[in-house]
């Protein structure tokens, strides 16, 4: 929020709206979506806003028609307008990521679509916990959680020397291997990865992989697959299926505010 | 980088790569667009991998053909990995508002594409520098360095009196007003407003005002405007088009990271 | 708050006075001035001395005579002791730079007094409040907000290339031009910048100025002007007349806590 | 720095002088004085203008004659012109305190003078340090660091009862006293303080103290003390005058920056 | 606490207890000490429990017994569990250091123990205060509030002119004095010193120190004194026995949380 | 290092040894163990001693004797005592923590020795990276980056629930259930858990587990092993013994710095 209220505050309301004016307010949304960002943008109005009343009707997770309000908001004008845009700005970032989020869980149902570490900077949390609410799984959440081998890890070290390592020095942390063809494949589910990335490789090649491993660990498909492609890798019968557009790519929920501001004729000052 | 680092690290080149291993790589891009966030991915190099040269070849502004190469690397292996996504989420995120908004200057000139308040949480500074290497101009930074008077300040208060207590308090910084029809705009430009902005009015409706105010003051519409409508907006003679998109919704621009892998046969332990 | 507790925090009244002990307080002013710093100093109240009582009985901006109380005080001893220093220091710097602002205020109407970038490290927008408590008006907040053309940046450019990129690059912000001289002045209007600054002439130069001018933009004295110089570029005419004082230089007003501690002979351990 | 560039950097700047262009300067002084906060200038330098050389001819302490010329700059200009106004006011600040303080330490001498805890917010480091550049010495940096008993500690609490207690559980640290009368001087050095402080007591009442005392433990005065009257206190054979002043009140010592900008014709792009 | 919560915060909590779910517990311990630590635990709980509530039974300082309840928790499930960890790692580390400190204090008596500045990095103001609670005295906080003069800083300077300038400098600051033998000691006390280091002496050695100084500044013994030794030492009559392990090596007091989760079948959605 | 130096800095070391004075140093160890904290120690002289060269010559995980030297120092006499402390807490508190968790790695060889949660406050990175030095591995970093279902999360879900929600909602994280008895076991298994956690079960119980297992998934055991009783855990056939007091309890290893000052005669002031 200190970005946007910069050293002297809002100079526009300074200027126009009485210390004393009171408002009325509801945060609306005019596409269908899926709510996400709602406990953010509340913290936002607690923090910028703590004379405004806010009463949510919607919580994350849940779905939006046009029209459909979200919360009422009630009490300080002022407060309401420096709140506004940091407030809308995030529950339109998040509920974008929940909305793309639950078309492609639609998609690709029975399996389930994952984000990547392709995150906004310094967002990651907000935009992860919006992926959810839109249905979608976590993917890990960052190089220290999960072991992901991939083929720069493999240029001076053995699919069998890399997973028994990461095994050895992680315990208990799941090893995924990302493979490019079968024959990685075959030597990492030998070597004990306890899950498989399938990268850049067609529907066919992967429904090849598939029937393989026969259900002994978990697969996931990853690699430029969009709007268009995602049923094809969900029907080979893959557990997952990874798409980084989720959080890099999706245009915002168009959510807005109608303000109703009066004057009031009180002061508490004395 | 805390965020992506986690608090173990990146767990998996610890696992498989030797402390010592060198590589190589290069930074390139597999779609038109234009640059933006060098500087920031520069820094991301310096702090996360203090050990690898990198040497720019295009810098922010720069059109960029498929198969460009950005940058290329050298040095510390597990260093160029624990930076690489941060460095190339930074990357694409700014080189996508970059690319859109080089999309909307060319539809728009000679009139003037703006960004508005609408940014990522946090990323206030580095999404409008996108929009500067994409030609674009910058609108207000925040609340404090322009005052622009909304329907909601006008509550309880003229345009008049509004135009001139906000001249009168913020001497020397720009008064625009935002206006939803004609009328206001005429109280606004004999009130003394600095520039006009007609929001979700019509083409033709704009071309009046701009008719009207002949060359007053500048003029900048907004309002839902996208590719497919900006010519329109722009033919009408305004100065500026706002377009929140440029910084909500722009797409990421495909960018990504080969390496070449080798093993380091020296150490410098004594 | 967190450099004037130290890490053990106050150790004289750990030492003295019971945790339990209360006290009741005033504060009020030695000397005639205008208040400012009380939404800080209040906030040092919230977040050091949660147990204690505050009422305000002045706010920023009023005129304060000697032996006025500003506010009451009732609670934790050694609360109010630990917040005393850090929000005196606050009231009397802010309030310092209020009174002197409200002099030249007096001395240079109807022209506006206008502040500096001249502030102490990391207290501007303390600083910057304060003036206009003061009745005084806040130069650009930062080098972000208003392009500011001084002799340095003509170097290299003319004063119409100049002001044509920064209204090119910049738009909707203020442009003022710094000038020396006669000629700038001239060059500055015809080039359209949205205001001058004569810098470091005599009041008949400026008076030149003025007469040339015509109302066409703002005109802005500055220059090592002091309270008895003051008067004389008012009367020339000028719009603005800028102290660099008002924020380097001003004393700080003598603004002082009464206090009665008495023991408290309950405890809330259970 | 931060609160000086905002959001955008230095918008003049970028508008008018190009990337590569390089400028030569050198930081006065107008006005005689002692020269303090060199190493924090030094520091914003350093992170602002990393490619700018500094080399100082002075260093904190020394004493300055009008003309004198501080610092020698060479390199980017845009970087100088962005580093140029915090490095200002840290120097003006600073050696603004640090020559009031020699002003009063040469109309003490032998005593010695004394800041006291009326800082300004976030600066108190710095200031004190500008102090001791003056040739001052500084009293406790906060409430943590030493016992100081005043009026408001003895509401509930006898002189001997806190000099005791204080010293049992603070050992080690110094235990002052704030004496408003004879009486509780003979108190506290009965009672083992190991520093009396004299506050608002007449020159002849200090001499009393200072004849009783007999170089017992150190004296020091307090209270209103200024130019006019240090001399008189210095007089009665106290060890210390404090002087509040030094730190909350002392006005900025002139010191610029005149800049020579030129075009460069190189650029180290690739 | 934001170590401990992660990116995702409790994801098993998340996955198998409802939102609205209730518990209730308490906060024992298993093992006789003393308490410290109580307003931090408490203040983790404010922060990351808000919808709990928290009764303490027991206060910094006090005795502990097996089976002791130090504070009952009622509300949130979910809160509970994500500040149980934090809050238990600060009241055992506080506590078992208060509890060591205590059986020193006890060893020592009428000698004082006293910690040094081996503490853990961040964490000397909670490890220090967790000293005050059982019973032992604070040596200095840091390097800038007491002067320790050791024989590093005599490499290049004379005991006499090290002291000296001490208490020139820093006028007001305890100036103690770090001997290895007989000799500095005498050195010491003749030029000044307020204190007297002892380090690394016999007990026998000590007690002819505390002979010839004959109560003229009190005396501190330090240099690998432990459980079995601290007694000797403190019968050589010195004032203070300083040691390290109360902060580097007190063992974790063994406190742990019983709860009792409940299901909930309200929920204040609407 | 701030909280260290304190606001005045090393008031000593002002006092006493000229700013050009140099020294050389070596960081010695006293008593046998396992080297860990160096890469932060590290930090600590480029941040606080960049004056200062130090040559390592010993690294993370190696074993240390009595008398063997960690490091060499050499520059800034000042520098080096303003960094001695905090980077021997570092060296002190990481090596203590890798000398215990390599005296448990060999009793309880070939299963692994883990760490818990249970970290000072903001020192578990550091903290956990010691116990890797030491030979031990990780167990989860944050309640965020693996599941572990407790009693408490069963109280309102059976078994079976809380195993297949964990999976459902974090895909590819780790599922480890806590068991107080053998049925649980038996209930987790079928259920599909990943690991399982034997806690406050004898050594014959867990054998009884370990039997049953047979190898299906790996097994911790935890719950107040000791150094006397971990081999007796070991010998049931685990995979993991998990031990708190590797974090909370390891005494401090004892590692110093013999210093050598000497007088510079050069100074680099102009």
């Amino acid at each position: 929020m200190a970005e946007d209220a910069g050293i002297a505050g809002d100079i526009t309301s300074s200027a126009t709206i009485p210390l004393e004016a009171l408002a009325s307010g509801r945060i609306g949304v005019r596409r269908p979506g899926v709510m996400a960002g709602g406990l953010t943008a509340d913290l936002v109005f607690q923090l910028a806003a703590p004379d405004v009343d806010v009463t949510w009707h919607k919580v994350d997770g849940d779905e939006l028609a046009p029209g459909d309000v979200l919360a009422d908001l009630d009490g300080s004008a002022r407060q309401i307008l420096v709140a506004e845009r940091p407030a809308l700005n995030v529950l339109g970032m998040c509920s974008g990521i929940a909305t793309l989020t639950a078309a492609y869980a639609r998609l690709v149902a029975p399996a389930r679509v994952r984000d990547t570490r392709k995150t906004a900077p310094g967002l990651r949390a907000l935009q992860k916990a919006a992926v959810r609410a839109g249905g979608g799984a976590n993917h890990r959440d960052s190089l220290s959680d999960a072991v992901l081998i991939k083929d720069n890890h493999l240029a001076v070290s053995s699919v069998g020397d890399a997973v028994a390592n990461a095994h050895r020095m992680w315990p208990g942390r799941t090893v995924e291997l990302e493979c490019d063809h079968f024959d990685q494949v075959k030597a990492g589910v030998e070597a004990g990865a306890d899950m498989i990335l399938v990268d850049n490789m067609t529907p066919d090649e992967v429904r090849d992989v598939v029937v393989w491993v026969a259900g002994r660990v978990p697969i996931e498909a990853s690699g430029g697959i969009d709007l268009d492609t995602a049923h094809l890798y969900a029907d080979t019968g893959v557990d997952f299926v990874a798409v980084g557009a989720l959080t890099h790519s999706a245009p915002v929920l168009d959510i807005g505010l109608d303000l109703d501001v009066r004057q009031a004729f009180l002061s508490n000052r004395t």
